[in-house]
């Protein structure tokens, strides 16, 4: 067996059942091998950027890694900002890089280049496997290292004639490694904190915001009369109606300060003390007051759903009444088309148990109120700040999910960076219905060009400055690309017309995108 | 005076007039500078790869660096591959990247990444700027480092509270340091080489191919009976009617080979010993036979065309006939679309003076010898194998040429990684005709999955594999999506169609598409 079948064996044998892939030579053998061994499916996308955010929003709604397969440096650095966004979604992902030949490498021929250095960019454990002997116990290590909590990328990095060699063994992947709860102390710590009388908040992330966890949050709040807050970006959030309410810390850091200023105690669960997205001049990275005591139930890597169960038994919060969303059941909209009207559409048509894929930028201000009250779904935003990831990230929820409806919400600018994904949802039949949200600028950089003081107050931008914030001239035709990835494609321009649009692409299967242009 | 200004005024000092961008928030300083300072001109690209790829291009064709200004990590992410290709062609490029303010990055915000270490890997040149008392003097360093001989990625990242300090001073650009003719005795040993009488021939690359210093070697090659050759990829190369006929190297291994296999010695002018492109079992990475002298004429980093002048001298070869290309005049063609009679629509079509971009990958074996006879143009080609290269390229070079015609031989899988340039050459209003070379297959990867052995002999990949190399279900249209980018495009499924939408592709301003069904 050669080493790349070895290294296909033990994913198999560790439960892993999608490859998303944009292959070179130096993969051949991968792909040999992928062809041959049953139980993993190979997901081809027409660029590595939609390969990484496939596997991210496979992995944060599967709860377990896809591997990706990427060709040499250039494959891994087309990868990297998506990979970027699943760093810090924590995302398990099992990253294999195909890497020239071992002695190859030292002739400096034209595809070489640091494959580590830049893996090393984005990964929790980076190996380059130099012996073949070693392939199937450093893949099973890979997977460990991927899945070991709180989850992350392991890329394992694969010389060309370590994939070619024969007389490998696959690897016995390990169990995997299950988040521990936090103990008995930080429990009552917490407990304390807020049976202090003082104001007080539960910040939560990551499997906090899971359905489960989430009602054990919303009991505790309830009880303890702290508040029930969010991180702005969230790996996955269930929500909806009958889902408790949670708010998020605001975008901007001026909002974000006032919104914490009264707190005098803060208990993360799955996250870190909030920090500013962007620095600005005179103002705070920090966002917590001075002063706030931080208290820690649950780290990244520790069980959050365990952690607020066993606080919520100490405050004896099982019984209390959570604030819940109640379900808005609005009409469908009429007159103009903006993200208000977008997202009372939304609410009044996305069905249960949907897949909101949230990369509207800007837009997101209208759409997310408007479907607080929407059916049971799940809310996956980007978590890095690195735009493109939207509908790649769709593109992987969907093929974790067979069953459910996916919806991405995307900005025009943000689409343009992986559009290819369109054509992955094509080719494998997603129910995705991609909605790009075409104001056709960066609209959130008009806002900060003026944010960040490079304006004086009441300054506009001149004619250079204001072309690089705006992507008309000419404007995309998104049906168009649509219907050149193969994509069927629409376009509305009022509230009407979108409504019917969107009702129409989720009663069909497979992919849709509607252009709506405000 | 801000950083960000002072960054932009001694780019304009140093005669740099292209700033290539996609700027994010930490970047909005530097575009108020670029609307406040004239003399340097902001194009916006939609992805990075655009952005990276155009420099590229521009700087090929101007021999003199544009910026590129980028977006943090991600930015630099996504403009990663497109370096790579820059860096092997070694083309001077001023890489500017945002980053977080320096006392912000200590937060690790949702977008902070080790910017340098990714940098690293595709610059000569890497610094972050620190001090606003600094961003000058650093900025005329990276241009400095940029341009020094042979040229690279100057990388010079730049924090935001750096580009919005005021006090700072521009810095004052060095006078451009230029190349160093080899010695005298070196261009004695290579004449000596060259008159041994045994079987010799010139390798050139870099500058030794532009159209003087490359009229330099056919001379000496005809004088001394050398063969004349070039690297299997080169930056720029002085091709067509009545210039030196020079041979590249072939792609495969084997036949490099037995092309090189009757040398006894080589002048390398501009390049190194040439190495296989990848391995593959049982063949050699380094392509010259065993006892086959090197003699280094001019390191890439010396003056080629002083070099070859020098030698010419010493050989008496001023008055040597070299063998030139006979002007071809092919009737347009007509029957089956296919690489070859697309190259035969192309020779007797491509107006003088054109630049023809070149990643067709493997229909250029069509496309090349059709077009030897064509009038005189420069041929660029990937250098870092990096797919996705072409069209950005060509967006580059048409906007370091306005005045001369830009044609882009695109294979459709490469194409669909930076696609999105389509929109910047539309914006620009750029005088290029991308032709896609649409078999709507990876199809070097179909030859390649035999080759590397990952297939016995005769064995047909199976259908997951197979599906892994093709891009049809669904196949692509890049009719539309050249519409949905704001260009107008035509599709020819035979050699007709195809000369008389190249005629008419070629007799229009701007940018045109022409997908090439074979």
């Amino acid at each position: 067996m050669n080493g790349a079948e070895s290294v296909v064996r033990t994913l198999v044998a560790a439960g892993i059942e999608v490859c998303f892939t944009n292959p070179g030579t130096s993969e051949m053998h991968f792909v040999a091998a992928l062809d041959r061994v049953p139980g993993i499916r190979p997901v081809l996308g027409l660029f590595e950027g939609v390969v990484a955010g496939a596997a991210d929003g496979y992995g944060r709604m599967a709860e377990r890694p896809a591997a990706t397969l990427l060709h040499l440096g250039p494959g891994l650095g087309n990868a990297l900002a998506n990979l970027h966004n699943a760093r810090r979604a924590r995302t398990p992902i099992v990253n294999l890089v195909g890497e020239h030949a071992t002695y190859h490498r030292a002739c400096d021929p034209p595809l070489a280049m640091d494959v580590e250095a830049a893996a090393r960019t984005v990964s929790c454990w980076v190996r380059v496997c130099e012996d073949p002997r070693h392939v199937g116990a450093d893949t099973a290590e890979a997977i460990a290292a991927a899945t070991a909590p709180p989850g992350g990328i392991a890329t394992l990095i694969l010389p060309a004639d370590v994939a070619w060699s024969t007389g490998t063994r696959p690897g016995v992947p390990a169990p995997r490694e299950m988040p521990r709860a936090p103990s008995g102390s930080v429990i009552d710590a917490a407990a304390r904190a807020l049976r202090s009388g003082e104001p007080a908040a539960l910040l939560l992330s990551g499997g906090a915001l899971h359905a489960d966890a989430l009602e054990s949050a919303a009991r505790i709040a309830a009880a303890s009369g702290a508040r029930l807050l969010c991180d702005t970006f969230v790996p996955r959030l269930a929500r909806g109606a009958g889902r408790a309410r949670v708010d998020s810390v605001p975008y901007f850091a001026e909002a974000a300060v006032a919104a914490l200023a009264p707190l005098r105690h803060v208990v993360l669960v799955g996250t870190k003390p909030p920090v500013a997205f962007f620095a600005y001049p005179g103002k705070p990275s920090h966002l917590l007051p001075e002063g706030c005591a931080v208290h820690t139930l649950a780290t990244p890597a520790e069980d959050a759903r365990a952690a607020l169960e066993a606080l919520c038994d100490v405050l004896g919060a099982r019984g209390a009444a959570p604030v819940r969303e109640a379900r808005s059941s609005p009409s469908l909209p009429s007159g103009p088309l903006h993200p208000a009207s977008a997202g009372q559409a939304l609410a009044a048509l996305l069905p249960e148990g949907a897949i909101v894929v949230d990369e509207a930028i800007t837009a997101a201000a209208g759409l997310l109120p408007a479907t607080r009250g929407a059916a049971p779904h799940d809310w996956l935003s980007l978590m890095g700040g690195a735009i493109g990831q939207g509908m790649p990230a769709a593109t992987g929820a969907a093929l974790a999910c067979p069953g459910r409806k996916v919806v991405c919400l995307e900005g025009d600018g943000s689409a343009m960076y992986t559009i290819q994904s369109l054509w992955t949802q094509a080719r494998e039949g997603l129910d995705v219905v991609n909605v790009i949200l075409a104001n056709r600028r960066y609209a959130i950089l008009q806002v900060e060009l003026a944010r960040v003081g490079a304006l004086a107050p009441g300054q506009t931008p001149g004619a250079r400055a204001a072309d690089m914030l705006e992507i008309g001239r000419p404007d995309l035709d998104f049906v168009a690309l649509a219907r050149g990835h193969g994509v069927p494609g629409t376009r509305s321009t009022n509230a009407e017309d979108f409504g019917k649009q969107l009702a129409a692409a989720l009663a069909e299967p497979g992919p849709h995108l509607i252009e709506a242009v405000f």
